[in-house]
């Protein structure tokens, strides 16, 4: 019968998680831990987790998971789709699209002392710090405390999670030594890119940056992108045109300079982030969760990418 | 009856072909004929064509077309994913990947003056001028005669029409004027990435580009790459791995600089080249040729996205 | 008698000045006054004028002027080898050296996600700003404030002016508008490159910027520039090897991307700034103050330009 | 009496010089001998010359040396200036600043793959590599063999040296190992900055890097440079302009991206090459040779540099 079937299939598809794992766990210590702050640094560089979200309609339907799935880490940079995500709803793509530009070929911004632009538009694509730091201030809100508050609520309706919040340690070190990004923000606002005070703007980015998940969260956004805005009951929860934006941005460039390699072996649109997560989305069919807090000389994490290369290859994922 | 339906389906198809054209063919004089040599500057901005081709055992199995889609003109930078494929079936993947980047972040080279690398091998990627010379050189053969004859083999096979050539005044003049790509190949080889000679490997890339084209011709490769390698028997004609890595790296830099936006309002691997053809791959469903020679600034014909950007939307083509 | 012929050349010095400047009257309008702050924005575009300090055991010793010499306007980046000389005398010639380079040859800087530095020493130039505001940061003080009194103090002692002073709206203009500088500091911060509070050391660079000269002030510091530190009772006051390396910086970088052209063609170390003036040292011989607020695209004064170009060829001062 | 004191002073300099090179002899094993090709690989480390030419009518005039001052190497970079010089010659100084760029900010250019230009004209100075390219077509001639004739004849007046020839070994090498020189000239001849055949040309600069010179000769050359384009009878053989422009880029830009390093500590113009030479000028007063083709990072001979910064301290030659 179907339900027997089903699980029948489902117990596969768990067993088939776990030998993926277990298969990539000798990978983790391949990797480096980011070190930059002592709250990373001191992440157990053994942990490796993976969850995958699949719509209940589907044959292999619901959560499956093996390892430290229910681990905690920060979100890093897999909070710009998320920041991006909001902006597009409260101005739409052709806004978001005019304001930053959505190419891969980050060109260098010089050092010029007079009468010169820094920036051009074009050259700043969401994914990198000075984007997203410049997404972040398209968020509307009454305040930049509102701001934060405004995409956390987002994020936690998304996930289903409610108790989802900031690591203040981390927050603080990151605030602490977050001059780069500073000097990022300062540039945009030099450059007529930003409006509003550049050091609160930076405080909600700094908090994104730090807001603690885990592999199911992860997958729980991955997944509602795969199906293009419609939550579990069929709601359009988010903009489809929103969606398949996103999903194209993290395809291009969501995996730093790894980003070609990976679609190439990979091949699903996906955000890495220097806490160990990934976010992977597969178009139509699932969300999946990765933590493993080794990273590669680009930051996308070791353990994680070789776990989605096998699921992909194994499970026919590949967009191409 | 199922062929009283599918007659149906197709004949819907054709009209909606030909709807998408017209509905276009205002844009055909927003773009600007490439003009750096006369033959190019010589074609008509007028014409404007289309052909897709889909797996005969599909609802709308064959090939429908609309407009100018017989018409000729010289393949140019659509040339590039045909050596790279050819480059991957003689070396395999591994090694290609390792010998040029396939990341779209492409970084400046500096003219330095003593004793450093000009150039990076994840720096050249094999869609943009240098990437795609490198690539020429990998291509395994006795001479670079046999080299472009056994490219114009493969693209003969693939398109079915054996009467492919080069157009010679185009690549006269391609030869004549061609001193950025004879300052790239001298760059290559002054960083150990070329062997062999420079002028005479310049001449088979001159001649790929030269190459006499139609939209049937990108459609029938485009089908072949959406097929993941099978040809309309269901044989691997070529590598799967190597048509899913040539639709991965369509996807991040296929279009010039307009790649990231292409990919956000299309969602489908293309190659775009100066004469005015784009050549766009939807994974699983259908290959795509489009002609039109007006050129927006970053190259890509203006009608022509407009005709993907439509027949995307109605059809629902987005891989994302 | 010496004495009468003394006084007959100083006539002829006189006018020859005069004859100088009002031949390059007419370029005053060709030039075009910095506006990126409403207080240089509403300079007399037709204000030109100049002085010459001569050691007085010379045949011509004296302070020589024409025009409106004794006009104020701010000293902006003639500012950048003030501050250079005091973290010389504060550092050593050595330390500095270290700490910031001295090429002209600035590369850029690349806007980097992860894990690369962002800047490396010698590419920052003490003539350009981010070069500065490092080599502000080097002068050795109790707390910003003191800083600025100590350089302040110099600035004094050396024009003989007890009462230089703060222009106070161009200060607040440069403060408010001055997120590009604020930018560069932070950079400089995120590279380990400045210790301490930004905020407050732009502060001091800001208003540094903006304290008020007029040509004779330039005069002097020029004078004392080209007499390596002696004063005119012969005492050492700054010392001499930091005069020579404050020449040899503003030789090779002192007048923006215009460095070299003005070798070339007027051949002295100089410095300009966007309020209009241009501090030129004659080693051995002379120094120069000039002022004239129309610039050219690089962002010296086209007239200032113009009478040290006639001066040089007529009085042969080029050091070449 | 006068000859006499004339004699004793002559013997201290002679004494110093042989003092000065002695106490540098150690630095020799600190640099690296250029090894590109094995012609230059070849060279002997531990030598080290050095020839000082003043005018007849100073107190020290004549020919002052110690070492390996008559020992030949080939003059390579060093032949920069004569390029430029005989460019002057030939056109004036308006059209050579106007054809390519004095400045030393010297910006990156990019791999660009469609409707840019990659080269802006005032990017290009003539003491890096394609400036000097950019130069020797500037050079007017009947057939690019004549061309070089002309400057060889040119050297040959003014070093006095009827023998001066080509070493076709290095010759033959540069020649085969020259690609990013190649690579250079096809980017100017792109960008419209090269007529006539570029292989004809890089010819011609090849053999003008491979002539033989000695200290002597370099000597020869800086003193013409020095006396302002006057020979020793005081004949104008060169324009004064000519030598003052030539003396103000050798400044700027004639040790790499060592030359503001270079005019903080020694302050007079001078042109390096990797065969180990050293060309300096010390204006209105003498010309220097320097050889010892031990390398440090940016190119320039170690010992070299040591002893003209011992030499200018001494002897007080800083321009600054």
């Amino acid at each position: 019968m179907y339900a027997q079937t089903k699980g029948e299939n489902m117990q596969e598809l768990q067993k088939q998680l776990e030998e993926i794992l277990e298969s990539c766990r000798s990978y983790t210590n391949m990797g480096r831990v980011a070190d930059y702050i002592p709250e990373l640094a001191s992440a157990n560089r053994d942990d490796i987790g993976i969850c995958v979200s699949i719509p209940s309609e589907s044959e292999y339907g619901g959560i499956w998971h093996a390892g430290d799935w229910e681990k905690q880490f920060t979100i890093q940079s897999i909070c710009k789709p998320i920041l991006l995500l909001q902006a597009i709803i409260d101005n739409g793509t052709d806004y978001v699209k005019e304001h930053v530009g959505m190419e891969a070929t980050g060109k260098p911004f010089n050092a010029i002392d007079y009468s010169e632009h820094l920036l051009l538009r074009e050259h700043i694509n969401p994914m990198v710090n000075i984007g997203a730091i410049a997404v972040c201030g398209m968020i509307k809100a009454d305040s930049d405390q509102e701001r934060f508050e405004k995409i956390l609520s987002m994020l936690k309706r998304i996930t289903g999670d409610p108790d989802l919040a900031v690591d203040e340690r981390v927050f603080n070190s990151e605030r602490e030594t977050g001059n780069k990004n500073r000097a990022l923000a300062y540039l945009l606002k030099s450059s007529g890119m930003l409006s509003g005070d550049a050091e609160s703007l930076l405080e909600v980015y700094f908090a994104m940056c730090s807001i603690k998940v885990s592999c199911r969260d992860l997958a729980a956004v991955a997944l509602l992108l795969a199906m293009h805005g419609k939550d579990a009951e069929g709601r359009q929860v988010i903009p489809e045109d929103a969606a398949r934006m996103l999903n194209a941005v993290l395809t291009t460039s969501g995996m730093y300079d790894g980003s070609g390699e990976f679609a190439a072996t990979v091949g699903v649109p996906a955000k890495s982030g220097v806490g160990g997560g990934i976010m992977a989305v597969v178009p139509g069919r699932m969300g999946i969760g990765i933590y493993s807090p080794g990273l590669d000389k680009k930051g996308n994490s070791v353990a994680g990418v070789k776990m989605l290369e096998r699921l992909s290859r194994e499970m026919n994922l590949s967009i191409f």
